[in-house]
């Protein structure tokens, strides 16, 4: 078997948004701490498949006994930036039995008759699970500071809510785990572009996606202060850069794997004795 | 690309348990339908996992506009029929966004307060969902026949709600697809001594597991029953033989596939004039 080229370096402390970090200053084509091709990139994607997928077979085996961890994956970015494709090809590599998705859009009456993390606490992973969020809590501190859905006092106080609600779903075994796909305004227009041209791809497209494009620097702004805000020692965010599908996959796997790995779970021990259980099934 | 070795023949009418069928006339050893070895059964479920996958993305994406269809596919069988290995190697080729996991376990107290399809409906799949259930409303007329949880009188009386239960579902554009792992009892006895041997297979193991088997022939009764009584023109029981995973696994992907090549759907037409939205996107 040939050896596959992987990480040069761990991503993490390089796509951490920590202290002074800016987007504006963040190459969206870059490929922080992989220094292979595309080609390497899919090879070593399709390569550490397996060892999540066992991690995730571990997250689930113990959640039935006393270590009841959970992933939470939250996914945020523009348009197109790939939220779709992370949870097809990172995702999509472990067990659905492990896995709980959930996709927030616009917030239906019914949501918006609730406090904002309503909607989200009934779609946490539980125990065993991966929670996979195809957008979040964070559109109501971006879309709903640029759009003015609310104002600046409440979108102010919703930071707080967010990481008084993230500390204490850590403190319950959640591993919060925050990813903003990083997409250039160029490479959006491309993508898009791309959606309007294909038939196959007209449904990923929606009119208010130029909507939120024509609102393109308010957005990034927006994104700024999500992560001066709410990128925490409990709950970092990582902004992986995006233009480069291959890239950011294997960047959002190596994340998981990391926060898998970071559980040290083995195999459950037997709630049974393993003898006794023998000799029965032997008389069977 | 080397041709693929597939079905030579459709396997739906030789699997489905029609007037007449009988469990004990079966044969788990048994691949209806597939000619071919291990190696080529194996090629065969890869090779069709494009398919589903494209297949399901329609699913998906019709959800978004008018037709919104899903497809049930609900799992039953003895312990260590092979439920978990369908959920991950056959629905695991389908994008986690489309796809709606339940496993069923011994009802909680809160679920015996209720019907025994209360907590069922509450984890139908919805709209563009393919929904996995690991056990089922089955179980209820199964475990509850044999173990005399209820009455014979409300036994009876649940085939029959559980037949009017699907009608519903199936008229509101769910397509509900019965499938049976059937193993034999050697078979399920070194399925159990593998788990009892392998320490990362020992949380797979329960107790429970033995006392099932010491019932099998009245669990293989309670079967029996389920197919006379529940196996409609709607919703028929698919009996696979599953001594052999990589067959049971071929079948029920086949099953799924033309449960989805039934709904005949194509890519929804776009909601939005393609040539404006492109002259919109132009000026960005």
């Amino acid at each position: 078997m040939k050896a596959v080229k992987n990480w040069i370096e761990d991503p993490a402390p390089l796509l951490r948004a920590g202290a002074g970090y800016t987007l504006a200053g963040s190459d969206a084509d870059a490929t922080p701490g992989f220094a292979g091709t595309k080609t390497a990139g899919e090879a070593a994607l399709a390569a550490n498949a397996t060892e999540v997928s066992l991690l995730q077979e571990k997250l689930f085996a113990n959640s039935l006994f006393d270590d009841s961890r959970s992933i939470l994956l939250v996914l945020q970015g523009m348009d197109s930036a790939g939220k779709g494709g992370i949870v097809k090809h990172v995702v999509g590599s472990v067990d659905p039995q492990g896995v709980t998705h959930a996709s927030f859009k616009k917030p239906t009456p019914e949501e918006l008759e609730h406090d904002f993390l309503w909607r989200i606490r009934k779609r946490l992973p539980v125990g065993g699970q991966i929670g996979v969020f195809d957008r979040s809590h964070y559109e109501d501190v971006l879309a709903g500071k640029v759009l003015n859905l609310a104002t600046p006092d409440v979108i102010d106080e919703r930071y707080r809510q967010i990481n008084d609600f993230e500390s204490e779903l850590v403190a319950h075994g959640t591993t919060v785990l925050k990813v903003m796909l990083n997409i250039s305004a160029d490479e959006q227009k491309a993508r898009l572009a791309e959606r309007l041209d294909r038939p196959d791809k007209h449904w990923k497209f929606n009119p208010n996606d130029i909507d939120s494009r024509e609102l393109w620097n308010q957005y990034q702004d927006a994104y700024q202060a999500v992560f001066d805000r709410t990128s925490t020692t409990t709950a970092p965010w990582y902004v992986v850069p995006a233009n480069r599908k291959w890239y950011a996959r294997l960047a959002v796997q190596r994340l998981l794997m990391d926060a898998l790995r970071n559980l040290n779970q083995d195999w459950p021990a037997p709630a049974f004795g393993v003898e006794e259980q023998r000799a029965r099934l032997a008389l069977t």
